[in-house]
């Protein structure tokens, strides 16, 4: 005899079943307004199986009415009873096949990263695909960490991969950001402003950030949402999504960049008292990363505006405005130290004290050290500068790319689960292939081996979009800041092929690589040829036949970088052999 | 028929009566543990007078046993007694007169001023004659404001009065801040830094100031201590004071900076992350004024230790170490922008944006602007550069002088009390005298015709302490940042006569100034002479006779500056005139 019995406590929610047993079968439903309990009851002979399938909707809102989401509710279980538990199973399967085609990630002779970056791409679909206007949050949908927030990551690490495998999630997220354009104006006006202020942590749109140097002052955000309406319209080729929404966006974050900024005597143009990515080097002159990103947001915006002149112009742009932007952007200060041959990831940056990495040192370093201690000091909590030349890798020559990386990797502690994939990117394209491949472990692997210690939190979405960035970004060479699709792809030593899928315009590509050459599938699309950039040089792609060249040997400028003691990356091989 | 009721509620007090009355006379006392209740009741007849007098006698302790506290009060009261009502009031009268004689400042034409500075004065006494080591609060005895914190103030503006004044008070006041050495070296200790980190606010010693940026990070407050330490061995002569104490407080402030600051690879020595007096700009490069101030204490501390070598050297101090400190000192950055002739109150400061004064400006600005906003741009709080040219005067030249008050004050908000007798001192200086006046009203005013509207938590000490500087370092140019005693008066239209006293070693001093000349009179002393500098030139006093010289014409090298909207000084003659 087994006794079924089950029960569960929702907002608005709707069960029922379908039980296939033999024999008598007692089944009773307690529905009260909150609680449905259902009891089943029946007599099984040895040998008898009893199957029970017990469909579940659920419902959730902040607006509707009770009674119009238990309907709704209702509603999906009839449906689903329609459909059936197989009808049901093969939508899904439908579904997820569709999404996998599109994207999937076949990593040879590397079968953790394999698992992971699948791992990381299903749950980045999970966490977006029915975002549905909400903001997807740093843990999606898997935990309490960060207490539901969304930051810069949404824009900066998870859409650009949504953008070019699930673009349709993409579009929706931006939608959502556009819908709090009113708070993010309310919130400029607020600070003295104009245009809008995204928040840097919020769920309505609100700004919930309480520590303002780690957090308003990281003004980048609003720069990182332009970016993300501008990729998105580049590479899916809608422009209709930029006249709805993402031109507003474009003209309010270059207004508040325009008010933010201002020109020196001389003529040059600063931003001042900002926050980069790096939260251990604060409230600076001239972050590197925020100005390159900032330049790009105002010429992103004057150029929107030529777009779409009359929706512009509702908005009260004139010439003068967008010649405003333009002439900012043009006259941007980006600090370089000509001595030592690298950028400074703000001004003065390189003549800091460096910190003193000692054999006792304790990370994270905020748990340890004072933020009076950190701030004034050459260490880096996570990819800034290095993140830069991922984003806006136009404005940086190859031997700039190579010193960089040098000098920000020995400054690096990796306190943050944004830095390793960007760390992984950067490192394979100055050529330390191998550095490169662990970072790319670290970000892949961060949940499945809990390598932070607070998986129990939630997944890190960010970081999980960093698995696929690592291998596509990274060992592909994706760019895309020129707009137009740039492939320079390099295996390191520990792959032996890469395959992966791409979405750009409405062609659909298989890129193809292994340690010899890459071969370009146009699978499909809207035409039968596609110029690309391979390894810095036009290729036009045929829809007919694929095409197969060499890849790009990539000889290192200098030797591998030390990173501070005990922050060397997780290596691979020896992580596998622990576990 | 008088019924005359007394009672009070104390830690450990004792109370005695004189009651002196005809007739019969009722007098019971009821003396619980924490509670004295005299009843007195009596018949009077027409004509007839009751005199009480009663002796109260108050002792407090956080370490002593009730029992001792109330000998101790018992013992006071018995005192008072035996010396009866007009003994005490024969030797507070003389306590007082003593104090005047070295320490009044008489000012005629503007009898407001003369009330203020008196009254400032004699809080000034009040709050530390008998602190006993105690800190010396920036509300002293009068209110709760700050919570009965004592912050930079105490050594930066109300010692330096106290120390031409009442020396033996400061000398209190220093063994009470040396104390907290050990503290002061966990605190350094706790951030990873050498030496000893005093607290920005405390009681006892901890820090309890919870916004670092604003706190901690103003690490200025060391060498203001340390510069108290060395101004009351200059001036008084007293050196006994720092082999027993302020040594240690030098060597431990020295190690601090030393570990704080680092040499670029240019060789130039760097203070980063550091927050000068004005709260609105922190978190910088190289302010000027904590440079100096910091530079100075590294070479004190250096001196010190050659004065009293056994016991530095059994601190650990070695001639390699006090050489670091030199080096450091002499490499010391201190920025200027060549091009607009004035000193940058910190690196970069005169390219920051400027501030948008408009009409609708709503002040204090901190409860009105955000610090994001506040950080970035060139509007200062309280003076800052300005005050680095009071108390390094020796480091800026005339010219430098006149242009940098001229700079500052269009951007000077003085939304701290600690401002206005600053400015008053440097307008003084570069000639804009009746701007000085005003000032120096402002400082003395603030709580006598509660200029700040706050009066009511607590007199402002270190305003009231600004009184007599305005006065005596403003008009009577007194400095003592080269170790000689400098004068160099003239006198503002508003004051037709201005006489003060001064200790100076064992001498004390009156100066005597009208608009033509000066008197310098030598009342006692040491010996039968005492060399000043009189307006930059070498003067020998004599005991013997007093000495009359002309004052120095000052010649204004640019016209008053205007302040922001709206915060002009109140002007003397307009806000009498509303009173």
């Amino acid at each position: 005899m087994h006794r079924t019995r089950s029960s569960a406590l929702m907002m608005a929610a709707a069960m029922d079943h379908e039980i296939d047993v033999p024999g008598r079968v007692e089944f009773s439903t307690d529905a009260r307004a909150d609680l449905a309990r259902t009891t089943v009851i029946c007599g099984l002979r040895a040998g008898q199986k009893l199957r029970i399938v017990k469909y579940l909707a659920y419902g959730w809102s902040a607006t509707r009415s009770r009674p119009a989401l238990r309907d709704q509710a209702d509603a999906a279980i009839h449906s689903a009873r329609y459909s059936g538990w197989q009808g049901l199973l093969d939508s899904q399967r439908a579904y997820l096949d569709e999404f996998w085609d599109s994207a999937d990630v076949e990593v040879e002779g590397d079968p953790e990263s394999q698992q992971a970056v699948r791992f990381g791409l299903f749950h980045l679909l999970q966490a977006s695909a029915r975002a549905e206007r909400r903001a997807i949050a740093a843990k999606g949908l898997t935990g309490t960490g960060y207490d539901g927030h969304a930051f810069w990551d949404t824009e900066g690490y998870v859409l650009p991969v949504l953008t070019y495998t699930a673009p349709h999630t993409v579009a929706d997220a931006l939608r959502w950001r556009a819908s709090t354009l009113r708070l993010a104006k309310e919130r400029a006006a607020e600070l003295g402003l104009d245009g809008a202020a995204f928040p840097w942590r919020t769920i309505h749109g609100h700004e919930c950030s309480a520590y303002w140097p780690a957090g308003t002052a990281a003004w980048h955000i609003n720069a990182d949402i332009a970016m993300a309406f501008e990729r998105y319209r580049i590479v899916t080729g809608d422009h209709a999504l930029e006249e709805q929404c993402g031109l507003a966006v474009l003209v309010e974050t270059a207004r508040l960049w325009l008010s933010l900024g201002h020109h020196d005597r001389h003529g040059v143009w600063h931003l001042d008292g900002v926050t980069g990515p790096d939260e251990y080097t604060a409230i600076v002159r001239d972050n590197v990363f925020t100005n390159l990103m900032a330049a790009q947001n105002l010429r992103s915006a004057a150029d929107a505006c030529n777009r779409h002149p009359e929706t512009a112009k509702a908005m009260g742009v004139t010439t003068e405005e967008t010649a405003a932007w333009r002439d900012a952007a043009d006259a941007v200060n980006i600090p370089y130290d000509a001595g030592l041959g690298v950028h400074q990831q703000c001004e003065g940056f390189t003549t800091l004290a460096e910190w003193d990495f000692g054999a006792n040192t304790a990370y994270p370093l905020l748990l340890h050290e004072a933020y009076v201690r950190l701030y004034p000091a050459q260490v880096i909590k996570q990819a800034d500068l290095v993140l830069a030349m991922q984003w806006q890798s136009h404005a940086f020559t190859p031997e700039q790319k190579a010193r960089n990386v040098d000098y920000y990797e020995r400054r690096m502690v990796r306190d943050s689960s944004l830095s390793a994939c960007t760390q992984a990117v950067m490192c394979a394209e100055v050529g330390h292939l191998q550095l490169a491949h662990d970072y790319a472990y670290e970000a892949a692997l961060i949940d499945l081996r809990d390598l932070h210690h607070n998986t129990r939190d939630g997944l890190h979405m960010a970081s999980l979009a960093g698995a696929w960035t690592a291998l596509v970004v990274g060992f592909g060479g994706l760019r895309d800041d020129e707009r137009i699709l740039s492939l320079d792809p390099r295996l390191p030593d520990g792959i032996s092929r890469l395959r992966f899928r791409l979405r750009w315009r409405d062609f659909r590509l298989t890129v193809d690589v292994n340690h010899a050459d890459v071969t370009y599938t146009l699978r499909d699309g809207p035409g039968s040829e596609l110029t690309i950039r391979h390894a810095g040089e036009d290729l036009t792609l045929k829809s007919d036949s694929p095409t197969t060249i060499a890849v790009r040997t990539r000889t290192p400028l200098l030797p591998p970088p030390q990173q501070p003691p005990g922050r060397e990356p997780t290596h691979r091989r020896a992580m596998s052999r622990n576990q």
